[in-house]
């Protein structure tokens, strides 16, 4: 048997967004670290005698730092077994999938990584598109909260642009993030919050930048949950009005 | 039957980076409309009854025009039928997909997204993480070329930024990129070109603002191809020299 370390991106939530690839590293895995954010249901996929280690975050337990994940990775594989180590959305998008690759690589165990589905593509899930021609060709993707807690600078640069920002672990600093895009003269810009990706209870709240914060006081949106804010969230049927004057045009131009 | 329009991101080529929910959406689709950038083993999963239309652009053969497109789905679906849009990569990255749901809802077709994984997400696959906890927060995804044809503005503010930059359709341009990240005195930032995405022939160029150019012309990489460019990708081993300092640090920190 040869060492080998699979990481696999579970996708946003919906048990059924991994890939077929992720899907034949789970039924070929000797042992699988999950993270909290992966859905339970992925695990039946591998069979009765892979050992399934949890090693996410949960309130009241334990919970594993990087470096025993590390560890658990490296003391499962050499001795010649396939670890999965799965992980919410993609794992190379915020994902820290890098430190565990070099880690294995370190002790000359194969690697490879199956992509998954990132919290990026709920947007277009829920109905809102990053771009649209002829309004903005770009989207900018930022950890709201930088390692030391504090707010991302780039978010004073995006603020400024034409880019759909798409922020992770923004939620608690939403104060600060309506601040800034009102300095830059944005109280109209339409803003969405989607929370607990595509899960079941995954949901989506649309405001502008002026009552997105009296939003989530009101509707108290679970973790976690991404904010979008740009121009194309106003295309969502919520903001959009003119739907009507669409359909007629649709309906004129259709033989 | 119920008429029915599912989207469907078909990933970034190999056909197993396809969801598990796209394989069914593909399973009991009556039509599958597909784009030239789909792996055609994806059409197995349909059944023989299905009718399969090519929409995409190929050498020599007429291109379908988005709004031809729009009519064939309304054309397929409207008598009760459940149409399949199968297109590369996440159908709401740059895919336009948008546009298709709403023509099909207003003529009262029921839409669904499958979305899915990304060419954003190939620099992971290639083992270059878009942000590291330490070096950046964010990414930034542009398209290069804008529909006049001409280099997006985005870049200018992107490139004197930390974020790293990832660029759909840029290998046209990389002659204005090169000179833009120049003036913004980036002559050693590393850069990567991911050609032919996860395909059998997909391929990964390695360099820097100063000596992609030259590079791109000697190995001549196939479209469609990404372009990253960001300290982020100085991690990838044919850029990394630290290797072997990183392994002593880490068997000593190994119990």
């Amino acid at each position: 048997m040869k060492s080998k370390l699979t990481l696999v991106g579970a996708g946003p939530g919906d048990p059924e967004l991994i890939s077929v690839k992720g899907v034949n590293a789970l039924k070929s895995a000797d042992v699988v670290l999950y993270d909290a954010l992966t859905h339970p249901d992925l695990l039946h996929y591998c069979s009765e005698s892979t050992i399934k280690i949890f090693v996410g975050k949960r309130a009241g337990m334990h919970k594993y730092q990087q470096q025993q994940i590390n560890q658990l990775i490296v003391k499962y594989a050499l001795p010649g077994k396939h670890v999965v180590r799965l992980k919410g959305g993609d794992p190379f998008i915020f994902g820290r999938g890098r430190e565990e690759i070099e880690y294995a690589e370190a002790f000359g165990i194969e690697t490879a990584v199956v992509p998954g589905i990132s919290s990026i593509n709920l947007p277009g899930y829920y109905g809102i598109p990053l771009t649209i021609r002829g309004i903005n060709e770009s989207f900018w993707v930022i950890t709201a909260t930088t390692s030391a807690g504090t707010l991302s600078n780039d978010l004073k640069l995006a603020a400024r642009s034409n880019a759909t920002v798409v922020l992770f672990m923004g939620l608690k600093k939403l104060n600060e993030i309506v601040r800034l895009y009102k300095s830059a003269d944005k109280e109209t810009l339409p803003v969405a919050v989607i929370s607990r990706g595509s899960l079941p209870d995954g949901n989506l709240l649309i405001g502008t930048v002026t009552d997105i914060e009296t939003l989530v006081k009101e509707k108290k949106p679970l973790t976690p949950a991404l904010i979008v804010l740009g121009e194309t969230v106003g295309v969502h049927p919520e903001f959009y009005t003119e739907a009507e004057t669409l359909r007629d045009e649709l309906l004129e131009n259709y033989e």
